[in-house]
C-alpha cells in the first residue's frame, strides 16, 4: 500500500494548469501519475483523447450482477498567480502543521488521492472484493470541461452499466460536520453589449446630443431586480422547484450564524430573495449576477469622452427546474424590451451548465423510482460518515455548479454522491492552497467503508 | 520677415507632448522655439517656470494710452498614439495639397503661428504702431494647465494693464463661416466608487446573499437622468442662465442638419434637454456624462465572481451660471442619498473649470460696463472677418470647455475675444490631424487687420 500523503506531494509536484498552454509537461505529468497509479491497483486504464487534454478512464471489471460505482475527479488545476503571495512555493508541496500546502492540494489533488487511497485500501484487503470500480478522471475541469460532453456521448454506453457516480469536489463546511452534497446551481452566463454613437465622441462637442452608452446600460441593468432582492424577469422563477420543509431543517442543524457571516463579508446589509435567510438563499434560489462591467476611459485622471460602447458580463446561478436556455432568453427578450431609442445591443453567449438535485433515501421527496444502489450507496456513505466523524452527514444543496455532474445525469441516467471534503480555510483558487491531513485521514476511512458495505450488500 | 509655414513646419516637429515625461526634449525645443521667434520681433520674452513647463510670457510695450490685447496660446500637444493610424508621421510635417499634416497642426500650433504672423507682418509694416501686445503661451493646456492658477496669481497685475485677451483655440464650422466663440461650457468630475463584500467572492458560494456592487452602480447612476433627457438632480439647473433668443437665431443661421448630424454621429434617436434642439442642446445646456464605467471581470469568456468594487468616471458640462464646486455637492448628495444599503460610497475629486459667457456689443444683454476697447475689438475683428472671408462671423457658445478662459476672467477681469479655426476634419487629440493652410492665409490677414484697426482706434 503506498502513502498517500507521500503520493499527493508527488501528484502536486506536477504543475498541471489546464489554462496554461505553456505547462503541456505539467498536465502529461499528472495524468501519466494517475493513469500509472490505478494501473498499479490493476485497473484496466484507457487514457482517452480529447481535443485538448486526455480524460483517463480507468476500470476494475466484474460481474454484472455486482455494484457500480464511478468514481470522478480532476487532474488539472487553477493557475497559481498572484505567486507573491504565497508563503509557501505553490507547486512544491509543504508540510505545515496538519495541513498540506500547494496548488491543488484540495481541488482536486487531495480529495481525488483520498479516493484512490480508500480503493487502493479496500482491494489490498480485498482482493475478491464483488465490486465495480470505474474512475473518470479529466483534465480540463478549470476550464469548464469543454471536452467532456463529446467523450460523454462516446462512452455514454459504458457508464450507463454503472449505478451511481462518486465524488468529493464539494465543501465540508467545517471540519466536524460533513455535507452530503444533493443539488448543485446552474449556470447561463452571457454579456450585453451596447453601443450608442459610432466612435468615442468629444463630451463638449456633442455632450447633450445623444444618450450614452454607459447610461443605457446602468438604466437597462438597474431594471432586472427588485428593490426586494427579487430577479425582476418576467418568468424567470417559474421552474423553480419549492424547497422541501426537510431541506430547510437540515439547513438549521448546520447552525447558522448570520452575525458572524456579514462580518466574513465584510457587509452590514443582506440582500436575499424575500423569504429566504441568506444561507437559503445560495443554496435554494437563483440570482442574476453581474460578474464585470466595463466602457468609456478607465486610467488614472480624466478623459471627457462619450464612450461608443459598453458592457456588462452576466451570470445566472439556477436551481432546479430551471433550464439554462429558457433563462437566457427570457433575460435577453427582457434586456431587449427595456433598451432605450438610439441604443444599439448585442448579446455574446458564453457557457451554461444544468441545475442538479438528487434526493437521498427516505426522504418526502424521494423519486419512487430511486436505484436501490443509489439508496445503498447513500446509506452505506451516511453509516460510514457517522461512525468515522462521529456524526451524521448533513444532505445540503450547494451554491455552486460542478456541470458535468448534470450532464452525466442527462446523457446516462446517474446520480452522483458527493462527500465533501474541502474546508473554507482551504484557499480554493487563491494562494496558499492547502488541505487537511487529518481530512484526508477521515476521507479515506469513510470511503473505504462505504465501498466496503457497498460490496457486502 | 518670416515663412509661415516654414516656421510652423520647424515647430511640429519638437515632439512636445507636455503628458509625457520622456519627451522633455521635445517640450524645452518647442518652448525655446516660441521665445526665440518673439524675441525676434522685439518682444521682451520672460520665460517663467513653473511646477512643471514654463510659461512664455513676452510683451511689446508702449504708452498706457494704447490699446492692450493679450494674445493666448499652448504650445503643448496631445499625445500621438495609435500611431500606425497616421498615413504620415506624426512629428514629420507633410503638406498633402492645401493642408498641412502632424500632431499639434491645429491643436495650437497652426493657430499660434497664425496669430504670430499677424504681428510680425503688423509690426514690420508699422514699426511704430501704438499697440501693446502681450504673448501668454503657456505648455500644459493639454493636461488642464495646473501650473496656471498659480501664475495668474503673480502676474495678475501685469494681466490687469490689458484690456482682452485674443485667441485661436476653438472651432471653425466649415471654411466659409467664421465663428468667434463667446461662451464656453464650465466643467465639474469626480469618479464614484462603490463597495460591496470586503473581497471579490465566488458567486455560486455566496450569489444570492448581498448587493453586487455593479447592480448598486447601475442602480444609482440609472437615476441620474430622466426618460426625457434632464439630469435629475435636484436643484442642478436653478443657476442655468436662460439662452437670448438673439443666440438661437445665430445659432439657426449656421444652417443646422439634423439628419446629417445623426449619420455623422451614426445614431438613429437624439437624447437633448426636451425644448432644446441637438444643437442647442450641445451649446446652451449642461450635461451629467458618464466618461467610463469599470468593475469585477472584463477579459475573455467568464469569471463567476461578484466583485468586491465598481467605479464610475462623472462630468458634468456647466453653462453659465453654473458653479462646479456646487454642482459636484448637489450629484454627490443626490448620489449618496440614491445609494442602497450596504453598499459603501467613496468620491474621488477630479478637476474642474467655470462656465464662460461674453456678450459682443451691440446685443440684447450686453453688460452696460463693457470696456470700450473691448468693444472696439470684438467690432475691429468683425469687421476683418468679413472682408477677409466674405461674410460676417456668428456670435456662439461653443459645447467645449477652455478653463483658463474663465480663470483669467476671474482674476483679472478680462474678456476674450475667440476667433475659432479648426475644422471639424482637422482631426484634433486624433491620428492625422491637420491644418489648413488656406485657414492659415486667411486667419493671419484677419488678425493682422483687427490689430491695425484696433492701434487705430
Amino acid at each position: 500500500m503506498f502513502d498517500p500523503v507521500e503520493k499527493l506531494k508527488e501528484f502536486i509536484r506536477h504543475k498541471s494548469i489546464s489554462t496554461d498552454s505553456s505547462q503541456r509537461e505539467g498536465m502529461a505529468g499528472a495524468q501519466q501519475f494517475v493513469a500509472d497509479l490505478l494501473g498499479s491497483l490493476g485497473f484496466a486504464v484507457d487514457v482517452v483523447k480529447t481535443d485538448l487534454h486526455p480524460i483517463i478512464f480507468a476500470r476494475r471489471g466484474g460481474d454484472k450482477s455486482w455494484p457500480h460505482v464511478v468514481i470522478y475527479g480532476h487532474y488539472d488545476v487553477q493557475p497559481a498567480d498572484p505567486l507573491n503571495l504565497w508563503k509557501t512555493p505553490a507547486f512544491e508541496p509543504t508540510i505545515v502543521g496538519n495541513r498540506i500546502y500547494g496548488r491543488g492540494a484540495a481541488d482536486n489533488k487531495g480529495p481525488l488521492l483520498t479516493n484512490i487511497a480508500a480503493v487502493a485500501q479496500v482491494l489490498e484487503a480485498n482482493p475478491n472484493l464483488p465490486l465495480r470500480i470505474t474512475f473518470l478522471v479529466e483534465g480540463e475541469e478549470e476550464m469548464g470541461s469543454p471536452s467532456f460532453p463529446k467523450f460523454l456521448e462516446r462512452y455514454a454506453d459504458k457508464l450507463r452499466e454503472a449505478d451511481f457516480v462518486y465524488l468529493s469536489d464539494t465543501a465540508l463546511p467545517n471540519p466536524d460536520q460533513v455535507v452530503l452534497t444533493c443539488g448543485l446551481r446552474g449556470l447561463a452566463l452571457f454579456d450585453v453589449q451596447v453601443t450608442g454613437a459610432k466612435g468615442d465622441l468629444h463630451s463638449g462637442l456633442h455632450g447633450g446630443v445623444l444618450r450614452n452608452p454607459i447610461q443605457a446600460l446602468a438604466e437597462i441593468l438597474a431594471t432586472l431586480h427588485t428593490p426586494d432582492g427579487r430577479v425582476n424577469v418576467p418568468g424567470f422563477y417559474d421552474d423553480v422547484l419549492d424547497v422541501h420543509p426537510w431541506e430547510r431543517e437540515e439547513l438549521k442543524k448546520l447552525g447558522t450564524d448570520e452575525k458572524a457571516y456579514a462580518e466574513f463579508l465584510g457587509i452590514d446589509a443582506f440582500y436575499t430573495t424575500p423569504g429566504f435567510s441568506p444561507f437559503e438563499s445560495a443554496r435554494f434560489q437563483p440570482t442574476l449576477e453581474f460578474n464585470g462591467i466595463g466602457g468609456g476611459y478607465q486610467g488614472e485622471g480624466t478623459k471627457t469622452v462619450i464612450p461608443s460602447k459598453a458592457f456588462a458580463k452576466l451570470s445566472c446561478r439556477l436551481v432546479p427546474n430551471q433550464q439554462p436556455d429558457k433563462i437566457k432568453q427570457l433575460v435577453r427578450d427582457t434586456i431587449r424590451a427595456r433598451t432605450p431609442q438610439g441604443i444599439k445591443l448585442e448579446f455574446v453567449d458564453q457557457h451554461k451548465g444544468e441545475p442538479y438535485v438528487v434526493v437521498p433515501p427516505g426522504r418526502s421527496n424521494t423519486p419512487k423510482d430511486q436505484s436501490p444502489v443509489l439508496a445503498r450507496a447513500f446509506r452505506a456513505t451516511e453509516a460510514a460518515v457517522t461512525e468515522v466523524w462521529g456524526r451524521p452527514p448533513l444532505y445540503l444543496r450547494e451554491g455552486g455548479s460542478v456541470p458535468i455532474i448534470s450532464q452525466i445525469k442527462q446523457v446516462t441516467g446517474l446520480d452522483s454522491v458527493m462527500l465533501g471534503l474541502f474546508l473554507p480555510e482551504d484557499n480554493l483558487h487563491a494562494p496558499n492552497e492547502g488541505f487537511s491531513l487529518d481530512v484526508m485521514k477521515k476521507g479515506t476511512e469513510t470511503t473505504r467503508r462505504m465501498l466496503l458495505a457497498l460490496a457486502k450488500g
